[in-house]
């Protein structure tokens, strides 16, 4: 099942900047994972922000949810999570 | 560039029902001239409501409006748009 | 998977009084078919107001939406869904 | 009487990692005797946040709010209470 | 128990002025029927609207739905409804 | 004139645990006193917060000021405040 | 008292043109009237929308009420109230 | 003195076709003489929706709101006003 | 020209005492200037919270943020800022 | 492309007042130099607050995230960017 999910992460100021960039390289390291095993479909930079939104796959919320508190940045995020239906203009193209 | 879109229809409760079988069938065939032409990326259904969510490509946030105003609902619709940048995953993925 | 699933009901104050009564009436009718095939698990009314929140079930969220939209009110409704993972303290029951 | 509970935590950043896992350890075991003593009716995970919602049965508000202050993450929380009302499914339900 | 209730009437402006004196005479007799019962233990209007906060007492949610439904307003409320639980400062009294 | 008083209070989570003590009972006291001399007509604890509603009686918004501001908690809170109206059930009471 | 007063006026679209402008010419009558009488202290015009926000004098809500409730607009309108306190300058300055 | 001006646009979905092109056309008509008159010093549409946002120059509140007030449109729109104030990035240019 | 100004005062918990006093003193005789200088119009104080509102009278938007960054607590103020136009009573009472 | 663009910073209360100012200096030589390429089209500061509204051009939302992201302050901002359109009054003159 495909979930749209919007990411905000807000890092302490007072992070330390080896921690920070030591963090956000783990970070991109365990998306490049998730990517490679298909959970992230797809995901986006949100201009402006420290901020991304995609489309993940998962068996269900709780995979989901577990895949999800893997990320190296879970503690300092706020995450939205919309579950996604197949759509007619799908339906009607896989019928065809 | 590609942007997200979110579309709630709102028909009014009132609506003749040929005609609203008639305009949602005509959206539909828009809808899917959109998808061939490259326009609509990706779409999806949000579980329990006449809206969706999806990724357009557009030359522009001009070009975008030319394509939002084409459907046949537009008049009943309300629609959130947000730009889309690369995410550093995909270019790590692209630089590799 | 389950999902908890709010639903405001907003009927046209100008709605026919017969017509109203027939619809909640069928509204009831399908509703009680939903129980009985284990799609709504649970459901609650919110006092106050003709709106319920209550737990459903279906296989993913294209399934949810069909069974939301074959509710008789579905065009008068607003409806909010969130999808529930498994708890830890369901977990650990499970577990011991 | 039962109660919809939202519950969202929002631990410091800075939090000491041992006292942190002992606190969430206290908060299971608290939460394993709500639910052995039938406070707790059910409880799911929001997926993406340190957060849940759950059904509660207390005989009133007071009773509730003891319930939800002798959690050992209180002081850290955000939460939504709604009372529950029987919805006319039940009741067609119980009366057949 | 008690609830705080806020109740905001939204009369349809080309209510029939008529039916517009007679419904609001019958809900200030309901009004008056449910102080009398205890129902309604204290009621306010909230200046500059057709909208008033009361502190209801009803033996559950179920019972406190049956008498907000029972007010011939009802169909055009928007209504909110929290649930009370003692404070410290009665409790310090009581016990005094 | 009487006044609907709602008050969150949120105290810092490294509040030294004896100073925090030490200031909900001074608290305490000083909601015993404006209890006797009459400002506060009646008070709720909200479930599953360190917040309350209730009605104050003040002279003006100047003098309800002067009593909110010397809480002891007064730095900690978000206060919301509604001027209330006589409602047309007492009046119509009162008359009778 | 002094209460700031905003008000949002919205006239049906579908108004006949000679009420609306009899409507608004009795709502100026009445806005001149209490200016007069005193109860309307300044009032300006939202600049974009048929909207103002006033300095009102009342003796309490009730009465503030009964003022707010004259508007021959009043059946059309949003009013949001907020109860005034003297402010330390102009303490400082009586003092003087 | 310059306003950020935001305007959406809320035509009734029953305006006859006729009398809507006829709107537009003025409204069109009324846009162009508010740009060369220096009223309106740039505007742009917001993609997805029948709204825009432009930079207006007028003396003060008053005559903004009399421009405002002059489009054939405005008795369906919502309006946002933003007072602008010179940037010091300006103010820095300005004095090399 | 005038604007609605609505000031938020949030004063870090940790403040030190005496920092804290000056800090306030200073604010207040700011204040007492800028109501000598014409700038403030009229000030009231929240009740309940270390807020105001006032009119300000100030050339244009530049000025207005000179006056309100000249004050010493600007650093913990949120700030609202609305521009006022003349009112049809007010230009009624002018014409009289 | 066009963006509007709107950037809070909130810089900690904290900061050391040498490293405030020299962060607000270089943030002053950048955005200058956002100027000088093109990249800030126009922008004016919000009164009441350490915030701008602007008009940027970037080719696409990767462009612009650069952009944003390159200014010093960067780490301390809320930023809102909505994509523009060309508005039918710029059409209409441009075609004229």
């Amino acid at each position: 099942m495909e979930f749209l999910v919007s990411i905000q992460v807000r890092l302490p100021a007072d992070l330390d900047p080896a921690e920070r960039r030591d963090l956000l390289a783990r970070e991109l390291q365990r998306g490049l994972e998730l990517r490679r095993d298909g959970t992230i479909r797809a995901i986006w930079r949100i201009p402006g922000a420290l901020a991304n939104v995609g489309v993940w796959e998962a068996e269900d919320a709780t995979a989901l949810h577990a895949a999800l508190s893997s990320l190296p940045v879970f503690a300092y995020t706020e995450i939205g999570v919309t579950p996604l239906a197949r759509h007619p203009i799908v339906e009607a193209e896989a019928g065809s």
